[in-house]
């Protein structure tokens, strides 16, 4: 576990003015820790997100929970409209991000016209390019390399073993989680005229806006020419593809293991998850959600969600994804009904 | 190849007491390698797992051969009960795994209270953190960095570019391939009032126990409180995505580019082939196997197969993925029956 | 974007030479730079795939195009038998490659043995293992690890944080994309007595021939015994896995996040798309392909164009793929037919 603030206390009081809820019980309660329910322990303080966990919360040791509404228990309460999001903040108040010290460290090799903001930390081991900005208080851990001619802004993180190509944009307060490879070459070949695969130059960019959170091993392509853009909040998990051109919409979702082809355009609040994939040069509107795996091959519409492959509205993919395994006997059935037919017309006068 | 011991020679019957066989044939014979059928040369020992390769063997060169029961070949064998384990055997005593002479490299980069057990191999251009402890014979290969706060046991390897977030636990004989990053910060975000995604802090870890090997690449998230769980003797292979607060039994097998969505609970001795994906907070119970890209949406109890997605059992995929390229035609069929019986029902009384 | 090579200006007759085309139009024309059609300006030139676009190309600023046929523009053309092979080209002209200069950084750490061709560069932080040879021209980006005994020919590039495992063969003129790795352990286990995986170890390499080009984070492993091979021209793309053993023909094209099982075989020129995966042991002819996500369980002879899971013939998934969201329509009507079956049934005479 990450270290709480060494034998950091909060009054329950000071937690319900902290996510702006309201108090039922002790107000002066000494609140120790936050943890899920089954960990609580005496002086710690949990959440409760549906009333069905009322009974483990009641057998549990938590002396404080955070609620929607208020519950029939003898713990003390703080009623907040989002109790997750109440939780959430208190963990990040209990367990807040330790960024490393200030410094830029005697192993680390910086190219010519370096210009870093105040308190960066560049780490043991790092490698930056040449004509490269980096913005105040921005984190390289070890083993980062930063091309030529990159800008990362403020407050940003980049774990271990991160490697940015040449010219990628970075905005503020952007993690990049360990092995992630932001700028390689977009995968465009044309054939020559002996078959074989004559490289496109790929000379466009990545530009990551703010608050952008990409997870690790993931790899995101620069464009052939132009832009391959990622819109400010969207967070995107490990092991994702976003190949060459694509332009991802803000405060999007894009869950592990999702691949995007080439010249994806996606809208705003798009969802997808886990193995999903989408097509080149395929539009998903905004709040579009490809649920696990599904794979869409043609533009979606705002707020659509979709599943399989290719892609269906998630009510009929459900229906039909029910419905495979009978399909042996459906066969089985329609020879059956052929046969009955069969005897039947036999008996038939002719028409 | 790997190198062989230099000018390695036993003798068969050294073989067969290495690996509990019975000799029948030449026990005095030289044997200078192990390879497989086709490319085993004179003074060669192969293996044959199946009858069905006796003519192979009959034609190739091998002077001696690894057989479960006794073989009508004039070849030397040595009869033992699993072949392919006593092969794996030899083949380990021909080509040991080599390991870099201990050192700790003046390139390496020590945080503060490092504890190194003994033999231990920091190589050129490591990171390690403060407070980490690392045991006995552990390799420790270029580029690797491990965060504040890690326990390696003993014997370990961890291969280059390896990266270990804070407070990892690694047991003993754990093997990490190149670029794994074990214990970025699990992927939960909840909306806050602006549809933005807030950053729920990743405060658990990972726990790796002994004898497990991790693949390239293959990404470990640490759990959000609590732990994300790998438990002795299980092999992951290459590009896997494991969420927070999975909790992987004893023994399990893992292909290439399996993805297990946040929470999932997975039994001993599970298989799951390459690409398959495992839903969040899906138990899958001891020795379930699901096969390449089986989906698992639901539990799935001890000892079931499945495939398909969503999985079901696997005879029931197999059957319905056989019939699913006569679906056009069933289709046909179903409306021909419909027209046939209009014209039945025209021609009867009325009912 | 990548800088063009400053204030560089060709004349339209200059590109015609050099794509071997011929001008139509004025051919003294200043071009300053190559775009496409929506972003070129003034004194750039672009290109024309399709007459679909000649509107495009008529409202856009752009001075010159390159097509195949004559167009009727009053824009200066270029006509040529493939203009995507000749923009390819001109990009080139434009957008070079750049490669930093020849060094070995006091930095990089190198083993005994090492042979270094003429002009290598050898960046800071790169570890290089011993009895390695290098080949004149290649770039070591940060980070990368090289192992024992690995050969590398001449022109490469390996982007950052790079690892090759021990005894790995690359050509000439191959690059690998930042955070690949080569030739780490094949996933080979063997259940021993107590049902513990036993581990197989992997003696045999991987070898790529020239002309390849490897994505970011892709993993490709080393043969238990002999070689895994990729063939002359093959590209692949990020996040591909290629198991033990696979033999890769020329000129093939891999996708983003293929898998390929172990022992794979597959002919030249074979295109797998996006996520899609092929079981092991399974041939794949020449020039076949797999469209995005289908799985190849069988062999497919040369020429064949696969889609779904398991895969067939491309014309056989997409109709039958169409039909699958009609699935429970279809049980409706069979379960209606036979009630109406029944119905007449009933009122025929005893048969």
């Amino acid at each position: 576990m990450l270290k709480n603030k060494e034998g950091y206390i909060m009054k329950l009081d000071e937690i319900a003015k902290l996510i702006g809820g309201t108090v039922k019980g002790d107000g002066n309660l000494d609140i120790a820790d936050i943890r899920s329910i089954e960990d609580a322990e005496n002086g710690h303080i949990t959440f409760m997100a549906n009333r069905k966990y009322l009974d483990q919360l009641q057998k549990g040791r938590a002396s404080a929970v955070i609620v929607e509404k208020e519950m029939d228990t003898d713990k003390s309460q703080i009623i907040v409209v989002n109790p997750a999001l109440a939780f959430a903040r208190v963990l990040a108040h209990f367990y807040p991000e330790t960024r490393p010290e200030p410094q830029v460290a005697p192993t680390a090799v910086l190219g010519k016209n370096v210009k870093l903001g105040k308190d960066v930390t560049v780490s043991p081991l790092v490698v930056v390019g040449d004509n490269v900005t980096i913005g105040d208080e921005t984190v390289l851990h070890p083993g980062v390399v930063i091309g030529d001619r990159c800008r990362i802004g403020n407050g940003g993180i980049l774990h271990p073993n991160v490697t940015l190509y040449q010219g990628t944009v970075i905005g503020n307060h952007v993690i990049l989680h360990a092995g992630a490879v932001v700028g390689a070459d977009g995968f465009g070949y044309t054939p020559d005229e002996k078959g074989h695969h004559f490289k496109i130059n790929q000379v466009g960019r990545v530009v990551i806006e703010d608050h952008v959170e990409v997870g690790a091993n993931t790899c995101i392509d620069r464009a052939n020419i132009g832009t391959t853009l990622i819109r400010e909040g969207t967070k995107i998990d490990n092991l994702v593809q976003i190949a060459h051109n694509c332009k991802i919409g803000e405060h999007s979702i894009l869950v592990a293991q999702v691949g995007l082809a080439g010249s994806c355009t996606l809208g705003h609040h798009v969802i997808l998850a886990g193995q999903a994939g989408v097509s080149d040069h395929v539009t998903l509107g905004d709040q579009v959600v490809l649920t696990a795996r599904a794979g869409a091959m043609r533009d979606i519409e705002s707020n659509a969600v979709h599943g399989g492959h290719p892609s269906v509205p998630l009510t009929i993919w459900k229906k039909y994804a029910l419905t495979l395994p009978k399909l042996p006997g459906l066969v089985r059935k329609v020879r059956d009904l052929d046969t009955r037919l069969n005897s039947i017309e036999k008996q038939q006068p002719p028409g």
